[in-house]
């Protein structure tokens, strides 16, 4: 009986979804599909692997990957494994990547064979892997890794037995960029995991969204953003047709939606942007009935009003790395069911309303929640049971994250009196490009590594096409150009430390930097002259 | 930070449902109304008062009531408390009641000044009541109780600060009688009545139930049974208008219905027919819209096919006092969505899919699943995270119930291929002859489609040679005979519906039958019967 109070786990989800949908499928692009049941006996195989090699409860398993079944099955497998899922962002830059698996002391690490040249180079300084793991289609990889085994193989060894799981031990991990210098580590617990999945899942139903068991899903969010939103769970839970994209290809997406008769979808805005722009837009989106919702970035109305001339149902949601990541999706509550139609829709690209269990204040820097007015401005706080503990190894920005109880997430926002939130500004020194953070304090520092700038300082300005792009401002000594930092740059791409769409759109030189008064630069006058 | 750990609470709940819909309305008969936000300050209110007045967390706090808007408060406000929520059957028979309140061993009972006279002559044998409150309109009651309190005084001496509250403390019991003996309590955490909303709220909102925030609901299901289904906490969360009955009287339902528009409610069928029935139904329900959840005993054929006709969506589910209690509801999975719309409604009458977090077999005796094949009959044993823990003070009922590690439910089922449950009877009542069931519930149910037959009631009595031989009581029309209701079975042997065997042996003519306070028929005076 005691049982039953640690059954909020990862594999009582895929227990369910198996359960009730034995003959519902998970597909690769068309290519590969699985049933349920078929997923489900593989994804316990990949846990009782692990097992059978070595890991140890609360041992992290890193995975490097593109959108794969693969990666569907190390969500649920890694762990139902007693393992720790960790999530490498394989969009950061070769050291970051590095820095992050080192950071999180990974004990497997899972590679897809196009990535090995990338990680081979590094593996002398990963101490402590028990084993790496690679998915390859053909099973016929070069590496120097060792111990390595072919997932494939991998997955013949699951002869042990499955621990206990108890329902607070952490389940997965990932690092965030956020808006600061290095990535952060977060990590959430089954139970965590579990009440996030119910809440989408008591969310995504409402109006105008109104998801049903006979939609076929194809998120387009990477699975090593903040759990691919996650989709991967609740999907299985309501028993949708789930379909993998891999690496991005809009052409190929386009032409999945179309075969696959996919209705909903979750992206950034830049991804939506480059999916309506793309030339097979036309003959696919207008009568795909897709609706998606938009997140990680607020939606602008030209993009809004570009999705339904496009025939696609485009809806806010909000959330960040540190939250599982959904706070709030747009989804009608009482009040907007009341009104007509088209006073409706000024609701759809609002961040929205909280998710079922979700505490939400906009608090004035005063402390104290500002008025459901839609023009007072304050930062959002939250509570809810799945929202991070801190971060990894990091007490002084967890309590700095937790303080006064609730988390801080460092975005501004106004809310209306039918309580729809409105992101105004993001995090406050961010710029986000297609989707990804380019975390502006690591990226100054490394330009500021180019001889002879002296400050520097890099704001976003918006791009219709990636949502915003960095300019960066630089005080430099006499007879540095632009030219040579960009050149110092470069090299820095090369070496892996910085990606190379981090790389500012445009140099601005200036004689001096306002400051403010604990003499950091401010960064408000800077943001004010790339907007006018 | 550990805080958040301990978050799924009923005041969580609450704070939520203000959060999202200060201003909806929570209404009793539309007489007394009140917005959310003031609902949760009276809830508040409540649970302060009874800190104040001396509750130690884990008291027992009895109600004794009808549907009202203080049960309602009640139904908040003292778990919040850190007290146990006692919900009293009235409909028990007044030593019945007595004896689970000492059983309980409440601290505090709540009772409505109409049954004061019901307790009153008991009020010697209850010890250790710290303080009896009278619910009252006026506040001007009589009673020799003592001491005693008028609720809205209660209310006034909130000033106390709330205990913290722990996810796994005791929120509520009460007692079920089953069909058999002494009835035993059954006890639910913070946490169970909160997954237990999560998993109410992921599945209602599914078609052909569809429910959304604009519906407005009226349970008719009371609130001394098993958390009213859920409903007083479900409906808070989702932000729906709440309508509370108060003392059955159909055609002032009915009246409610048309007046607050009500489009959501939950019943046991003996409510819904009399519901159909009423001279009121004809001017009140086809327009309504109304849609409900049909539980606490199989729904007919007839009685779906009457509800249709009238304009009403009956859909069913299932579950028991012991598992909180929704386990099966009959809404459309991904299979059914795939099916013509006329196939679909077959399966509106069933048990319906396990809903999300519950892990159902048919068990066949030999403890293997039964095939998924509609025939092959078993009984249904579950696990979910909201099921009791086991019965109050009653350690070896408590063992035999959770045997093997599964809630046994005692309830005889099949499932077919596309997974939908259906109860064909109670293990106890069911009759074995020659060695194979006959399942009572699918027998009566087509029996009573037998033009004329009003009510029916199958039990075994035992057979020297067969073991047991089924026996029917009936209510029927005027020039209804044995013989026309032998030839509408012998025909249904001929289409394959039933097996020759089940025809009963002999049909008794009753003009009414005994009911339980659930409103079923009691088939114990009829069990004696027959073997007397």
């Amino acid at each position: 009986m005691e049982a039953m109070n640690d059954s909020l786990t990862i594999g009582s989800l895929l227990n369910f979804a198996v359960q009730n949908e034995p003959d519902q499928e998970v597909s690769y692009r068309g290519s590969e599909t699985l049933t349920y049941k078929r997923f489900g006996k593989r994804a316990t195989m990949l846990a009782k692997a692990l097992v059978s090699e070595g890991l140890d409860p609360g041992d992290k398993v890193a995975v490097l990957d593109w959108d794969s079944l693969r990666y569907l099955e190390c969500y649920y497998g890694i762990p139902m494994s007693g393992g720790v899922l960790h999530t490498v962002n394989i969009r950061y830059p070769p050291e970051l990547i590095l820095r992050t698996m080192l950071h999180a002391e990974d004990k497997f690490i899972m590679v897809r064979d196009e990535f090995l040249p990338m990680i081979e180079p590094a593996k002398d300084m990963v101490k402590g892997v028990k084993l790496w793991i690679v998915f390859s289609e053909t099973g016929s990889f070069k590496t120097s890794l060792s111990p390595v085994i072919w997932y494939e193989d991998l997955l013949k060894r699951g002869d042990a037995e499955l621990p206990a799981i108890k329902e607070n031990m952490t389940a997965t991990t990932f690092y965030t960029s956020g808006t600061t210098g290095n990535p952060k580590g977060v990590w959430f617990t089954h139970k965590q995991i579990v009440l996030h999945t119910m809440a989408e899942l008591s969310s995504v139903n409402a109006p105008p969204l109104k998801i049903t068991s006979s939609d076929v899903v194809m998120p387009l969010v990477p699975m090593f953003h903040v759990h691919s939103w996650g989709l991967p769970y609740m999907s299985l839970v309501k028993g949708m047709k789930y379909i993998l994209p891999g690496k991005y290809d809009y052409g190929l997406i386009l032409d999945t939606i179309r075969k696959e008769h996919v209705t909903i979808s979750a992206m950034v805005p830049p991804i939506l942007f480059m999916l309506l722009n793309h030339e097979k837009a036309k003959d696919v989106l207008p009568s795909s009935g897709l609706r998606t919702i938009v997140g990680g970035g607020a939606m602008s109305s030209g993009l809004f009003a570009m999705s339904r001339k496009m025939g696609v149902e485009a809806l806010g949601g909000y959330g960040m790395s540190e939250t599982c990541p959904l706070l709030t999706i747009s989804v009608y509550n009482n009040s907007v069911l009341g009104l007509p139609e088209e006073e409706r829709l000024k609701f759809n690209s609002a961040a929205g309303i909280p998710v079922t269990f979700v505490e939400l204040k906009v608090m004035a820097e005063n402390g104290k929640e500002v008025p459901h007015d839609a023009r007072s401005i304050g930062e959002i706080v939250v509570r809810s049971p799945w929202l991070t503990e801190g971060y990894v190894k990091d007490p002084e920005a967890s309590r700095e994250l937790w303080r006064g109880g609730w988390l801080h997430t460092g975005d501004m926002a106004m809310i209306d009196s039918l309580g729809y939130v409105r992101i105004v500004d993001r995090a406050k020194d961010a710029v986000k490009s297609g989707g990804e953070f380019i975390p502006t304090i690591l990226l100054e520092d490394y330009i500021s590594s180019c001889p002879g700038v002296l400050e520097v300082a890099v704001v976003g300005r918006k791009d219709e096409k990636w949502g915003e792009r960095p300019v960066a401002f630089v005080r430099v000594s006499p007879g540095l150009n632009e030219g040579k930092i960009r050149d110092h740059l470069s090299m820095l791409v090369g070496q892996g430390k910085i990606s190379k769409f981090w790389i500012p759109d445009s140099f601005e030189f200036v004689p001096e930097f306002a400051k403010t008064s604990t003499g950091k630069i401010d960064k408000k006058p800077l943001k004010a002259r790339v907007t006018s």
